[in-house]
């Protein structure tokens, strides 16, 4: 028994998250906690369309195995769409369809990491992300990020002293924290990179999901070639098609590709299928605006009520996007210790502590999500969370 | 660039077989080279109001982020036709959701398989498994399977010098050769493993698709505490959804649902509704049968004309069920000789080379498959092959 599995196991994080979100399913539970798009705005109308069209037109070519590196119409218009949104220079044949850009992170790993590899991380960072590659023994780096950006001393000082295979990214809107790199700390940090060998794994969910500030370029277009773009139509469809595509230079994508079959033969074709001719018959900008409405309003209130109900000695971060938001309580006060409080009077969150590698960071930063909340339940939750920190922390 | 890839991807063999698909996939070519189910049997109807009827009831629930172990109804459904066809004692809670039993493998490989372990293999043996396994660096230990089953002699002289982590085999109507191992070869082999600890996985895609003898219990059944089982949906509804699923005993179940957490959160919720409602509303069992009368005919169909036209010193396997046959020349006749031949008479099937471990099989053996010919077909390109080998090994 004790030699049955392999010590590449013994590294991954059980997901904390998931015990949290057990309490927070709770209905009387008013949740912050969870990292969900919110359902009442997925397309369901339109997909269902599309869904039957594609059985009506495609069904036995959607239904058969399928290319490992995806379908190419999807390929196509995801190519496409990258040229309309920011000119960048990406073809159809440097982009693998994944199931989820969670795929896309293990498939990097699967061909780019030996055991004891080196690895920096955003700190705080999205958990999956170091889930992942915790199972592929990498050695982590953490590097702070702000809201400006990245560390970029704190970089440098990493990268004279090692040698990371990869730097793991979220640009826009992050997971956990809200934050996005400012257009200067993108340009400074290519150029750091772009001395190194190592491969910039940006991993970019949620730049569709802007209410606030202007658009910044990707990495990938800073350093096109040591970056791999990873995408999602989770947050924009649909989460349950599991769809989503890396954009990989030339040199990488045939052992993508053959780690990709080896993984899964493909992804779901009839995910594919669906989610390409929703996009084809329905103009998913429109759709996203809609979402950026949404959500924007929700994160404009959830800000009022922190400025009305919250001690002055608490800081937040202000998303420009996305759906978190990042809550630093004054330095020695426990996020923990908070969340205890809060759920005895039915309001969740995250505490920040798991999105630390090794649990390593402070005690007192927690995560708030406003996509899946109405205003009025941030209206209560926020004031009951102001009163539990006052509780925590003491009258100020 | 020379340290850009992680080791184990340098062992992965590129799939031989998709330059020869290639090639078969001319329409003037007759091709015996697929390993595709025939998709005139997809039921395209019943699936699509199947998909229909999950919108107008599920829609967001099947939309949304899901559990990583899978949709619970189909997990309970996967479990209730075990216990209803075999007896066999398997719980909702031991069956994982995979995206084809491709993944089922590859998430095995990566929770027991640290470098260098040991693997006991079938050779010839299925090239996914062969692909996978080799991403995780094990060593292989090839055991020959003949129309009896696994060769014990040879398992029982690799047991005592070496101590393999697991074993990988096809019980039921093998891909490449067809083969099915015996009652008592079953029992034997679980005798022999029973004194080990190796783990067996059991890939079980073609149990279903028996057109001839007599049912086998599954090994799962005869050492259930040391078996994984793997199944899927690709050849009795339609491979596109990729739904396949992964039976483990209690002790394994923890660190596979986290190792396809790390992969790709959960498979496609949308595939896994979707035939999950069609199972609910159709009766499988009378669309397997559909399937197996035409899959039977026409491997008997290719039986009959080899009879006629091949000459007596070639063997073949009699497969009971699925959809390959094995085809043995003389000796020293060469396969890869025959394919060049043969594809300038416009028929193709795929040398049993790449079938063995390195490459290491007798030259003179091919796979032919009959799932998606029709009976002319058969007759005309069994006729030429027939040919094609007189023209190879002179005449009789």
């Amino acid at each position: 028994m004790d030699n049955l599995f392999a010590d590449r196991v013994a590294d991954v994080p059980r997901s904390f998250i998931r015990e949290i979100l057990k309490v927070a399913f709770d209905p009387s539970v008013i949740s912050f906690a969870g990292g969900l798009p919110n359902r009442d705005l997925f397309p369901v109308r339109e997909l269902k369309e599309a869904a039957i069209k594609a059985f009506d037109t495609d069904a036995c070519d959607m239904l058969q195995y399928r290319s490992s590196e995806g379908h190419l119409g999807l390929r196509r218009t995801i190519a496409e769409r990258y040229v309309r949104r920011y000119g960048l220079d990406v073809r159809p044949e440097n982009v693998l369809i994944t199931s989820g850009s969670q795929q896309g992170m293990d498939l990097l790993g699967k061909v780019l990491l030996n055991e004891g590899d080196e690895v920096i991380i955003e700190q705080p960072s999205y958990l999956g992300a170091i889930q992942v590659l915790s199972g592929y023994r990498a050695v982590f780096h953490p590097v702070p990020v702000t809201e400006e950006g990245v560390d970029l001393p704190a970089l440098q000082q990493i990268l004279v002293r090692h040698k990371p295979k990869l730097m793991y990214g979220v640009p826009n809107f992050q997971n956990p924290a809200g934050i996005s790199y400012s257009l200067e700390n993108r340009r400074r940090l290519a150029a750091i990179l772009q001395e190194t060998s190592t491969i910039f794994v940006e991993d970019d969910p949620y730049s569709e999901l802007r209410f606030a500030g202007t658009p910044k370029p990707p990495l990938k277009q800073l350093m096109p070639d040591s970056t791999v773009l990873l995408g999602s139509f989770s947050k924009i469809v649909a989460p349950g098609f599991r769809v989503g595509w890396l954009v990989a230079p030339d040199r990488m994508m045939e052992k993508l590709v053959i780690a990709k079959q080896a993984a899964d033969l493909h992804s779901s074709s009839v995910s594919q299928y669906v989610i390409h001719q929703y996009l084809m018959d329905n103009d998913i900008d429109k759709h996203i605006r809609e979402i950026v409405a949404v959500y924007g309003r929700l994160r404009q209130a959830m800000l009022d009520r922190m400025q009305e109900y919250f001690p002055r000695n608490v800081h937040t971060t202000r998303p420009e996007g996305g759906m978190f938001l990042w809550v630093s309580l004054p330095e020695h006060a426990s996020a923990t210790a908070l969340f205890d409080l809060a759920i005895r009077d039915r309001v969740a969150f995250v505490p920040g502590d798991p999105f630390y590698v090794r649990h390593a960071g402070p005690v007192n930063t927690l995560r708030l999500s406003f996509s899946c909340v109405s205003e009025e339940m941030i209206d209560v939750g926020i004031r009951r969370l102001g009163d539990c920190i006052r509780k925590l922390i003491g009258r100020e």
